[in-house]
């Protein structure tokens, strides 16, 4: 299907030199609206070896501001990208509101390599494609503008472009196995490319297929695409976005005033059991990472009710070697530049590990939804947001285990006053608790919407009851333990 | 992919029953809330042969105020209905704001069908991918919610449930050879079917699957997911739509200030060509009848451009079995209900007619527009909505002509004149007509935006230079007659 889509036909040279001119000096001027309208754009080149994205990609950027982009050859992954999510080292690349990233090259390289390769199995393919769509669909979404080419060239015409790559000294180590694979196996890499366009070509981040037989015509293609997508793109910017329906299967959950708070363990059983959760954790923690599983463990819960002391005993059954702990505060200005999820994209653990979050992705639809640090828009479209990601998560193999810590009005008090009253745990105690405390009813509100919301089959919600601290430690272990315990069974 | 998604398991009976009669009467409230926000809302019900679907949709409606939904079964087209592009029968049948539209078998049926029978080529079934994933987005775009459904049943309990119906004499009847071909060729059509639903399975209008074994069950699940879905789209009801990036590639037009219009043509010339002209349109009319090619021409201009006289020379030349001319006035109450290509997809023309609109579709982007009868949001959206409606009638294979008749202002101005002066042309000038003309200059911005994204490959605007009126019907003609003997060549 894509294959029709090729735009126009090459106008003479006189005719092409003119709009070429025009076009750069148009697309100079985009970037200064860019930044001033603080647009966050990603241009992906993909296609043929030898189709000359490179060379393109190096006449546009002559025109643009180099303090404003910025372009990645996407070669094969790294070690430590290959024990990361398949999308973990492109969503980290992706740029900061007002700046372009190029992309010489992107997932679709990686993924139909693989596919054809046979490394990226069919059942697997399938749910990379979805992966991306989501992924592209999600980045549209939070204000960014993807625009994804696809240079085409023709079989004989590429045998050509590499024998003379080759032939010549200073370029022959440009041609790698890969290319020569590709004309090789042209008509099969073709069929392969034709199916993943049509499969990732959505209305919010269509493909545009580059006839790219001439150099100047190619680029002329690009860099007026390229100025058009973006003025559609100021004209959309701020613009709400529809929410979607949800997809993922949710496990129906309680209100928090269902949950009854008078659970109670014993001193000397708790010091027993506690023991004995925290031996079998460390044991389990050897095994993961033997078997390059990833854990992701998440704390939310009301201040004061125990989830620093409850992440401590959890954290002490564990190898240092093989475990961190990240604290979630406001966001700093890099990272409020760009999606939201960045930041936890960039903090996932190494397969193997554990990665403990002190606060987390829901941030979202708790303190930034009732303190408006996001629109309305914003946070309604989180729920689904974040079952993603976290679909991610699962996709890749991670154990997920959510916890949300619970006490009641009361309890809190009485801790807040305790520690007010006591020197040494002032620290602990801010204006801001005070503050939220007072909010205590719009937090129950959100906190249920998002317990109802995001309870997905793959990522439940645990409650930790919390009244009694003891109680709900043992509680936490034993979740993690089971969550591994049943992931190792599969 | 889609396989993955059964929604969670089946409860126990009384949970079950508890919960199924709460969805029912949350639906019934639903039905109501529709109703007051005038959403339209379409239900589709697929799956398997006897997996359940009419049994599942007679309960729900049960349920429901009978004045305010409408079911439909869709079994094969009609004569009438393979006249015309395949989405015909569907847009037809699209619900009015406020009421639910329920379709027993949809597109997806009787394009898998086709493509399983052989009878719909793969280039063909691609190709109507497409067009379903265009159609499903406008409406979704157009404030419609889409709700799909899959009923799913394994090739076992389908063969034992079409054995018993056979049996029984009251019901032998509703078993139909194609059901029993699915049965037989269960996997072949499952992989069909899995591939549809894959391709077209869309955030703006995801499939659910319905585990169809228990016939409670399976109304639970769609009673469910239905509120569910209404309650999403009421939320959304009202937001902007984002912008699409163009896809289609377009042909460069003159902007209506660089047009000369001192054609003239002398009398007796007009008259001989007029005559030689018509003559040969009469026999390709006969030819297009013949070949079933269905002749599409959109009139657009300045009021007393010359449209009427232009319309009557071309018609002249036609047989009046053939074609019909619409005359585009402001929309009836029921038609405004509904999508605003609505009026036009129910007037296309069956295949070897011509169809002559006398305004057209492209009132959205202009009368709409300036006088703000559709928002802002609408009509920047109908700019691709309008390409892609296009490229239906050019899939189709339609021969598609588009005319912009142009005048200058002092040329209008004489004809107001000369109309207001001659009794009996005076009920052709209206108070209307001298309003527009004090909106030339935002008319011209308009019209100028409207042909430069509008002139498609496939759908170009002709531009007929109507100072002297003699020399715009000559051009009409000569360009009718021209698309009708390229497409005619193919």
């Amino acid at each position: 299907m894509i294959k029709e889509w090729v735009k126009g036909k090459k106008p003479d040279d006189e005719v092409l030199a003119a709009r070429l001119e025009k076009a750069r000096y148009e697309l100079a001027k985009r970037q200064q609206m860019i930044k001033e309208k603080k647009l966050p754009v990603l241009v992906v080149l993909d296609g043929w070896g030898a189709a000359g994205k490179g060379s393109v990609l190096g006449r546009i950027i002559k025109n643009l501001d180099p303090r404003f982009f910025k372009t990645f050859t996407l070669t094969k992954a790294s070690e430590e990208e290959k024990r990361r999510p398949f999308l973990y080292r492109y969503f980290n690349k992706i740029p900061e509101a007002g700046k372009i990233v190029f992309f010489d090259g992107s997932w679709m390289d990686e993924v139909t390599r693989g596919y054809l390769k046979g490394t990226v199995k069919p059942k697997e393919y399938e749910k990379r494609l979805e992966s991306i769509k989501r992924f592209e669909r999600q980045l549209n979404d939070n204000g960014y503008l993807v625009v994804k080419f696809f240079f085409q060239i023709g079989q004989e015409e590429q045998r050509l472009r590499l024998k003379r790559l080759k032939e010549d000294k200073n370029t022959g180590w440009r041609v790698d196995k890969w290319d020569e694979w590709q004309n090789r196996h042209y008509d099969r890499c073709m069929e392969v490319y034709d199916k993943y366009l049509d499969a990732t070509n959505q209305f919010i981040a269509p493909w545009y297929f580059v006839d790219s037989k001439n150099r100047k015509w190619a680029e002329l293609q690009v860099t007026e695409l390229l100025v058009q997508s973006i003025d559609i793109a100021l004209k959309n910017a701020g613009r709400s976005v529809p929410i979607l329906q949800n997809t993922f299967p949710l496990v129906k959950m309680p209100l928090l005033s269902e949950i009854s708070l008078d659970q109670k363990v014993e001193d000397a059983k708790y010091r027993q059991e506690l023991d004995r959760l925290q031996k079998r954790l460390s044991e389990l923690h050897n095994e993961i990472y033997h078997k390059k599983i990833p854990v992701i463990i998440a704390y939310e819960g009301w201040d004061a009710a125990g989830k620093g002391g409850n992440i401590k005993r959890l954290a002490a059954a564990l190898d240092p070697r093989g475990y961190e702990v990240h604290p979630i505060a406001s966001p700093e200005p890099h990272e409020k530049s760009r999606h939201y999820l960045w930041r936890f994209w960039t903090r996932l653990p190494k397969k193997g590990h554990i990665a403990i979050f002190d606060r987390t992705w829901y941030g979202r639809v708790m303190v930034e939804r009732l303190e408006g640090f996001c629109s309305e828009n914003d946070w309604q479209r989180a729920y689904t947001e974040i079952n993603e990601f976290e679909k991610e998560l699962d996709d890749w193999g991670a154990v997920i285990v959510k916890f949300w810590v619970q006490i009641d009005q009361d309890t809190q008090l009485e801790r807040f006053t305790d520690r007010q009253n006591t020197p040494e745990k002032q620290w602990k105690i801010t204006d801001e608790d005070w503050r939220n405390r007072e909010k205590w009813d719009q937090y129950e509100v959100a906190v249920n919407e998002m317990i109802q919301k995001t309870s997905t089959e793959f990522a439940p919600w645990h409650i930790l009851e919390s009244n009694d601290k003891h109680y709900a430690r043992l509680k936490a272990l034993e979740t993690v333990i089971a969550a591994i315990e049943q992931r190792l069974k599969k």
